[in-house]
């Protein structure tokens, strides 16, 4: 890579994300790009993945690290009932890194994008020993309050869009060098998040919402305890599959972790008043119940209104009871 | 710092770089921030920053490295004439790096932003072998027209803002160990972009602006190239300070090679129509001309029109003449 030079490389980037659409008022280029925010206000989210924490070029392609850079900002976009406007990227890397992979990298953002009519606006390369990406990502409220994680009431339903567990399972199939479950490891490769299904939650009454990207429990967790209620799901409601539990056998993992506690598939998860405000495409996995009185299995040391305890895991219950494994903690 | 986990860390940093403004409309701690973007167009840009090669931890503060980071972004968005209305941050840090470095860190974001009146409203903080740090800007317009590069025509003023060469003598003042020079060091470790004058620059009537970042002769190259002019400077325009040409002499480096080929000061550049719309605290270095006909000391190898030419900088003379040296190239 070290001898095309920084420009030379933005160049080819630009070249493979360049899709110009009506949110792009000016693209890459200049000292900074210029989207369009109709509704007056913007909605950002940033994210940030290193090379052997986040992703391993054994482990998937560039286009595949590319893809899930993008998507994962763009489910963040979606989960507060806006709609996606741009990216702008920076990538960090050593001189010696193929340009097949950059470019791969660069297509795999521009086609992710391209699920929700968007692209990389604007960018910036630099060097460094190891893989470093960072996706901020701008959505548009259209007009819409924003759907927060604070705002869930006792006696609602929970609600979940999409898979959950899948990128754990093919993470864990692709971490023992197992070869099986091609289902998983693509879902591990490629996310695909529900992203119009924020919207219809949205305009269906919403009245909290996020993505699940450190487990479906944590982040229901986080959800708790930022509206000050408990969250009881329904063991009956996550259905394994047959698939998944015998690569859960194969190795010696529960598959019921990898649904409840595996991170990176980027669904929607989202309180509504009532079972009728549940948009189609979306299940009922359980309620919300007030805080008081605590359930009777929470320990002495964990702050049962939850506003103490930042991951929020011991606010949510499967059938009442406390689940046992916890989600993702980057540290 | 692995003792606190992700979700302590992030807590801290909030702490230090909370300060809500009313373009704040939600600050962190949901899945997005949201900001007001009352002209309907939002401007954005990012910078990655990687330890080893955009600072070290020996050659300033944790406070520094924020400051500097947040700077590279303020400047780029004051370039395009818009003022700042926010930023987010991406931190990547080994787990054995002290907390006080990060809360510095923070402290310089803070800081730094509110010389624009903003603040941080998100960031996402990882786990990495080396500090890794991505910042993206946003601004408003206020209504205006972006001014870009590529709005220059012939015969027009050039002018700038802001010291150049500052930090690229402390920069080599620290490269060398050399025990002198404070404030040069002070220059590379605090940026002073005089925010303010992008905005009266556009209000001025400037036809194309970008920030020194790479060095004035290649940012003035990217004028050049992308308006399609040719850029000649004077040199008498340019005082190299006295303690400047004292600090080259021992170090054996020509000063003016920091003035004119160095970066990190985050000077503001424009052209204007006439010399009579270049507003006050602005210096007029040179003069916009035709690209043809070509100059003749121009080598055949060039692309005289600079279309072709990404770096630009031999569309830009001084007093006539290609300059020797080369702005920094990352890669």
């Amino acid at each position: 890579m070290g001898d095309i030079g920084e420009f030379g490389l933005i160049d080819r980037v630009v070249r493979r994300t360049a899709a110009p659409n009506d949110r792009v008022l000016l693209g890459p280029g200049d000292d900074c790009a210029v989207i369009s925010a109709p509704d007056g206000r913007v909605v950002v989210t940033t994210d940030v993945l290193v090379e052997g924490r986040h992703f391993r070029r054994d482990w998937g392609s560039g286009e595949d690290t590319g893809r899930r850079a993008a998507a994962a900002n763009l489910a963040d976009i979606v989960a507060m009932g806006a709609v996606p406007t741009g990216i702008v990227v920076g990538l960090a890397c050593p001189p010696e890194l193929e340009i097949a992979w950059v470019e791969a990298f660069a297509g795999g953002l521009r086609d992710e994008c391209a699920l929700v009519g968007v692209s990389v606006v604007g960018g910036d390369i630099s060097r460094s020993d190891t893989i470093f990406v960072s996706v901020t990502a701008f959505g548009d409220l259209e007009g819409r309050a924003p759907v927060l994680r604070s705002g869930a009431g006792a006696g609602e339903a929970v609600a979940l869009c999409g898979r959950t567990g899948y990128a754990a399972a093919g993470l864990a199939v692709l971490s023992r060098g197992f070869r099986a479950g091609k289902a998983f490891i693509d879902a591990y490769r490629r996310p695909d998040p529900p992203y119009a299904e924020g919207k219809a939650a949205a305009l269906a009454g919403a009245t909290s919402m996020c993505d699940v990207s450190d487990g479906l429990i944590q982040d229901l967790g986080h959800i708790a305890a930022a509206s000050g209620v408990r969250i009881d799901l329904q063991r009956a409601a996550f259905d394994v599959p047959p698939r998944m539990v015998e690569i859960g056998s194969a190795l010696g993992q529960d598959p019921l972790g990898w649904v409840l506690g595996g991170g990176d598939d980027h669904a929607l998860v989202a309180t509504f008043r009532s079972a009728n405000d549940v948009p189609e495409r979306w299940q009922i996995i359980g309620t919300t119940l007030p805080v008081e009185p605590a359930p009777s299995s929470t320990p002495d040391s964990v702050d049962s209104a939850g506003s103490a305890d930042r991951d929020g895991a011991a606010a949510v219950t499967i059938d009442g009871k406390l689940p046992t494994m916890a989600g993702w903690n980057h540290f």
